[in-house]
């Protein structure tokens, strides 16, 4: 199953199956554009009468570095011995078709395709064993990284947690529409830039989930962002960003550096 | 002005304003104890028929680290020539009387006592002599820290960010109530451990809400807390710990180490 959350004619915030470019709630049915090209236009939603929104809302977004060996390499990193976690709070949240204004006077601004995990029920120490239980499903994010102020701080607050630095969406597939080695791309003005899949995970879903909830409590809609595979790059002012996650869907949006 | 959050004898959540052991809203005004000797018993609220709730409900917040000299020296660290950002999230929202139970398996868990600031609009881009325009108040806050997980992490999230690490309240203090020079104080089983004060801050209030809203949008109840003084220590089962603001009032909570 697929869904996608909404805010219908009316203005109510709804969530609804989507299948074959429709959505569906209760008795009606609204047709939407999120099979682009990718990377052709961030215009998903432009002939529909429904504004598409973020499958969910995250009290906060718990991110993976380092999760992929070539990503690791390329920046110069070691594979952790443990999974390396960050945050991202819910001002960093973008959605389908937006503008992301990024930090004014920065030098690199880049892309990083991941496969999002969705929280489905509140929960703490969970075992890998039961891990998949607490999921509802998976998303596409973009976890934009300032990488001048990265480098140069403890936390990736500046870096990593700046407004917009989440596009997130749009669909939200149960996990049993993706393969295992789903593909997690990135294309930037329909040229293709990150090529990776989930079974490049260092760390897998049920380990992530796990280390997570021993430290801290999951939230029904929360997300886990489990990091981003080799090909990392800069973005510049006007460019349209296709986030990928195989049996999920595309996630599009446009960059403004101001 | 003080103010208090509170669940009323019906369940509803209100904030009413304290003075002198009660609390009013609308036409009641109920009694509570939030003036016990500090550190002597985290019994507050007891004798009420009213449940102290912390005073907002952050969608993050936004910590500093090393803001006073004599703690960045006492941790071995240089003052930063920037404000060193980290981030809690909601999980870590610990409240007046609650008793954290920190991360098992830990050689050493920290009281950080904390003048915290609550944000009262919605603001980015905020100029340092606006600054004081966004915050509605002053509380207390608790950067509850586990020393084993943060001295290892890139990013501070199992160190500071794990259910709990952020004890906060129980008063809302409006500015005008709290002097330039804030004692900020620990007790721990009414022993004083941290005594600090407001203007040895190496970055201002209005300092620290410029640099933090040039890269993310502070919402309403969003929390700054702004730094420890020196003098953080070790928390053992069954501490009873006192963070006091001068000005503002004391957070009460007791520690358990499983």
């Amino acid at each position: 199953m697929k869904y996608v959350r909404f805010r219908d004619p009316g203005g109510a915030v709804r969530r609804g199956e989507y299948e074959s470019g429709h959505v569906h709630f209760a008795n009606e049915s609204y047709s939407i554009d999120l099979e682009s090209e990718a990377g052709e236009g961030a215009d998903a939603g432009s002939v529909s009468a429904i504004e598409v929104l973020p499958p969910c809302e995250p009290s906060k977004i718990v991110c993976i570095g380092r999760n992929y060996a070539e990503h690791a390499d390329e920046m110069g990193n070691d594979v952790p011995d443990r999974p390396l976690l960050f945050l991202k709070p819910p001002n960093a949240i973008a959605g389908q078709g937006d503008t992301v204004t990024v930090p004014a006077g920065k030098d690199r601004i880049d892309h990083e395709a991941e496969l999002a995990v969705v929280v489905g029920e509140q929960c703490r120490h969970v075992s890998e064993a039961d891990a998949m239980d607490v999921v509802e499903g998976f998303t596409c994010m973009n976890d934009v990284s300032n990488r001048d102020d990265q480098r140069q701080e403890q936390n990736w607050v500046r870096g990593k947690a700046f407004d917009g630095a989440a596009p997130l969406g749009p669909v939200l597939a149960t996990p049993d529409e993706v393969p295992d080695d789903a593909a997690v791309r990135t294309r930037v003005n329909g040229e293709l830039r990150q090529n990776g899949s989930r079974d490049q995970l260092i760390f897998s879903i049920p380990e992530l989930l796990a280390e997570i909830t021993t430290y801290l409590t999951l939230e029904p809609g929360d997300v886990v962002a489990t990091g981003t595979p080799d090909g990392v790059g800069p973005l510049e002012d006007g460019d349209e960003v296709a986030i990928e996650v195989e049996g999920v869907g595309t996630l599009e949006h446009t960059v403004r550096v101001p």
